[in-house]
């Protein structure tokens, strides 16, 4: 078996820095670990993510305050007994609007918080891993932290299934055929750039549905694409639920949830 | 531990026919399993991959004629003992233009020939796996056999992680942050298709190098990203090398290479 190890520019630079002298002798400087878990069945994590998860004395997690959290909810059955927890728990944020500056400042000091523990336990030699739904290097908070400890710690990312690619998988539906060009997009789009973008594509996922949900709707009936659009929620978990768009009556749709539009391309 | 069954309307109708009746007595018709090995390390299978290759009587694969082909590779250490291998051999078609319908004909006769073959096995009661790189249902050969198979068998599809994530985890280089719109392009596309499709997208993923790398490269420094460029080759694998494009000299790249241009999405 051999490791990944992310290969950043920054990283590169930190690479060789695995002991640190303390005044009495080198000390080991831990190793920070994205886990991606996949698309939320336990049994789509990747061999080396649970052997990281097992060998890891520290497992960090993101959650809402007071709730533990999906990531949590995946990882459980592989947590070796005795293994420290350390959730990270996002500050209550639903009364400052989304896109106030105010918001952006608290999730950022709470990356700051988050970078700042961890290298505390990676400063004292022990390694940490960041369990993530999903890919940690495709819209995961994982993100966020990696930033700030790249270039002081030795980070190694384990990629995951996406949550895409569980969804496409649970609904048979094939995204991509011979020189398709997929688009992924935020359902958080205007709804003419939606528009213009799924008329522009050979196949799509959108994401972030939730309160855009209607408008997504609205964009994809004008791009005359409907026929085409599969919605899934909770692809590959308990609850999952998979719907040609046009059988969804309701116009909300919950976090683990996107629409896929699969192409039509080369099919010998 | 749930299974994934894929539900497209074709295998929705069709998931009821687990027995056949024969002659004699019920025959039990296998199932068709396509499985994701991910990006090429053996580590990065899932554990569900792992257990139905460790279960599955017959494993299947594409492969070049002659060749071993690399989803053997990926594979190799997962197979039982006494595992029935069944290997697709892609019809060797150097000497018939990409573009002729003689080669999509050629390859349209090589897929029903497959899917007659694996048809057969599980007529017989037999499960076949099919292990493809990467996910199965994004660009993979697997969705060939898949459209002609899902009416008249079970079919269950495990996703994998996909070769852009191994790519990107292995580069160190987080992909698509907070509303970045993330498009996954085909070298194939015109010159001037790409330069706009480049200039108007967050991110991308540019697939489907090797005789089309001079024209790539031109269109990612018309569209001014060259800077941001990321070539992988092999990633995850032995032989992987990750260069910054504008490092690269030479204008040639093997079938298993991408250009990654990750995102500069909202970072709080």
């Amino acid at each position: 078996m051999r490791f990944i190890e992310a290969a950043g520019a920054g990283n590169a630079a930190a690479s060789g820095t695995g002991t640190e002298v303390g005044d009495d002798a080198a000390v080991r400087v831990g190793t920070f670990h994205g886990i991606g878990l996949g698309p939320g069945d336990p049994e789509l994590l990747t061999v080396r993510a649970v052997r990281l998860i097992a060998e890891t004395p520290v497992i960090a997690y993101f959650a809402k305050k007071g709730r533990r959290g999906n990531a949590r909810g995946i990882v459980g059955s592989w947590l070796a007994p005795g293994v420290e927890e350390l959730p990270l728990e996002y500050p209550v944020t639903t009364e400052i609007p989304f896109n106030d500056p105010a918001y952006v400042d608290e999730l950022a000091r709470f990356y700051e918080a988050a970078s700042a523990s961890i290298a505390t336990i990676l400063s004292a030699g022990r390694d940490v891993a960041l369990v993530c739904e999903g890919d940690p290097m495709f819209y995961g908070s994982f993100m966020h932290l990696y930033i700030r400890l790249v270039d002081r710690f030795r980070v190694r990312v384990t990629p995951g299934v996406t949550g895409m690619s569980g969804c496409w998988s649970a609904a048979g539906a094939p995204i991509t055929w011979g020189d398709d060009i997929l688009s992924v997009l935020p359902g958080t789009l205007p709804e003419a750039d939606l528009v213009e973008r799924l008329r522009s594509t050979d196949a799509a996922v959108i994401m972030k549905l939730g309160s855009n949900f209607a408008k997504v709707r609205r964009a994809i009936d004008a791009a005359g694409l409907t026929a085409r659009a599969i919605y899934a929620e909770r692809g590959t978990m308990a609850g999952e639920a998979i719907v040609k768009l046009a059988d969804k009556p309701e116009d909300t749709a919950p976090y683990f949830s996107l629409i896929l539009i699969p192409g039509n391309g080369r099919r010998p």
